[in-house]
C-alpha cells in the first residue's frame, strides 16, 4: 500500500515569489525520490479553472465579495476533490500555490468577511481539508511593490490592481492566520536570495519526509 | 418614499408549471398596477446567468454536490444584490422562478448536503435574505413525469435528467420546507387549470398586496 503524499501551501501577497519558489521547491523534492504535483489557486481542475476565469477577469467590481468568497471555495471544492485528494492518495506530494489562507487573507481580511465565514465556507466545499503544512512566505511592502511591477507593469488582474491599504490588510490577516495555527504555518522571510528561501523551505520539510 | 415592494417565489418540482404560473401572475399583478420584475434561478442577473450556465451544461457529474451547492448560493448571492434588492427597494414586486428552497431540496434534499449547511451558505452569501411569500406549487409524480415529457421531450439539462427517486427526495425536501415555515409558505395543487392555479395564487397574496 502506498503511503499518502503531503500537501503543501504557498501563501503571502504578490511579489513574494511564490511560483518561483514552488518550483524549485518540487525540483528539491523531486531529487529525493518523491512524485510532485504543482497546482496552484484559484484553479488546478478542470471546474476550477473555468471559475477562475470568472474570477480573474472583467472589472473589479464584477462579483460582490460575498459573491467572490463563494466562487473561491466552489473553485477550491473542485480542486481538493478531482486533484489534490486523489493525487494524495496515490502517494504524490502535492504543492499549491495559494489555497484556504488565501481566501482567508483576501476575501476575509481585506474585503472584510469574517473568517468564521471564510471557514465555514471550506468546511461546507471541502470538508475543511487542510495542508500538511503551510509556507507564509513574508517581504515588506516596497520590495513587494517593486517585484510586483517589474513583473508585471501597469498589467495587473482584478486582484493584482487594488490599492495599498487592501495589501497592507492582507499581510496582516495573513499574519493572523499563521499565529492562530503555529504547527500548520512556517513563516519564510521573502525578501532574501531565491536559493537560500528554497533551502530554508526544505529544511522546514524534513520532519515530514518519508 | 416609495413603498419597498414584495418579493415572491414559486417552487416545486418539474413539470410544475411554475414558469407559466409566473408569468399568469406578474399579468394579473400589472393588471393592479403595480410594477413588476420576473427573474428565475439559477440566473437573473449578469453574473448569476453566466454560472448558470456552468451549472446546467456539460457532463451530469461535471460538478461535486458540494461545488454545486457554492456555486447555487455565488449565483443567488449576485441575483440577491445585483437585481432582487435594488428592485424591491425601488418598490416593484420581484416573481422568481425558483429561489432558496429550491437548493435545499436539490442540493440538500436529494444529493445529500445538509440543510443546516444549505441556509449557512445563503446566511453567508446573501445575509439569508428571504422571499415575502413562497408558493410550493405540489403535483403527482406521474403528471409531472408526463407533463415534462410533453415538454421536453427526451431533451433534458444536467438537473431535469436525474431519474425518479431524485425527484422523489426533491418533493419530500420541498414539503419538510413548507412545513417549517407555515408563515411564508402558501401549498397550492398544480394538478388543476392553469386559471384555477393563477387565480388561487392572486387570492393567497391580498394580505401583501398595497
Amino acid at each position: 500500500m502506498t503511503a499518502r503524499g503531503r500537501f503543501i501551501s504557498l501563501e503571502g501577497g504578490e511579489g513574494a515569489g511564490k511560483s518561483t519558489q514552488l518550483r524549485a521547491l518540487a525540483a528539491a523534492l523531486r531529487t529525493k525520490g518523491l512524485t510532485v504535483v504543482e497546482t496552484r489557486e484559484p484553479g488546478g481542475s478542470g471546474g476550477a479553472e473555468t471559475i477562475r476565469q470568472l474570477l480573474l477577469t472583467g472589472q473589479a467590481d464584477r462579483w460582490t465579495a460575498r459573491a467572490e468568497a463563494l466562487l473561491f471555495a466552489a473553485a477550491r471544492a473542485d480542486h481538493v476533490a478531482r486533484l489534490i485528494r486523489p493525487a494524495l492518495d496515490n502517494g504524490a506530494w502535492v504543492l499549491c500555490d495559494r489555497f484556504l489562507d488565501s481566501s482567508r487573507a483576501y476575501q476575509g481580511g481585506a474585503n472584510g468577511l469574517a473568517d468564521a465565514d471564510i471557514l465555514a465556507l471550506h468546511r461546507i466545499g471541502s470538508q475543511g481539508f487542510l495542508p500538511d503544512r503551510t509556507f507564509l512566505l513574508t517581504l515588506d511592502e516596497a520590495t513587494a511593490a517593486a517585484r510586483t511591477k517589474a513583473r508585471d507593469g501597469d498589467e495587473t488582474d482584478r486582484i493584482g490592481g487594488r490599492d495599498r491599504s487592501y495589501h497592507r490588510r492582507v499581510a496582516a490577516a495573513f499574519a493572523a492566520c499563521a499565529a492562530q495555527e503555529p504547527d500548520r504555518f512556517r513563516l519564510v522571510d521573502a525578501s532574501r536570495a531565491a536559493d537560500i528561501v528554497t533551502t530554508q523551505m526544505l529544511d522546514l520539510l524534513v520532519d515530514l519526509l518519508p
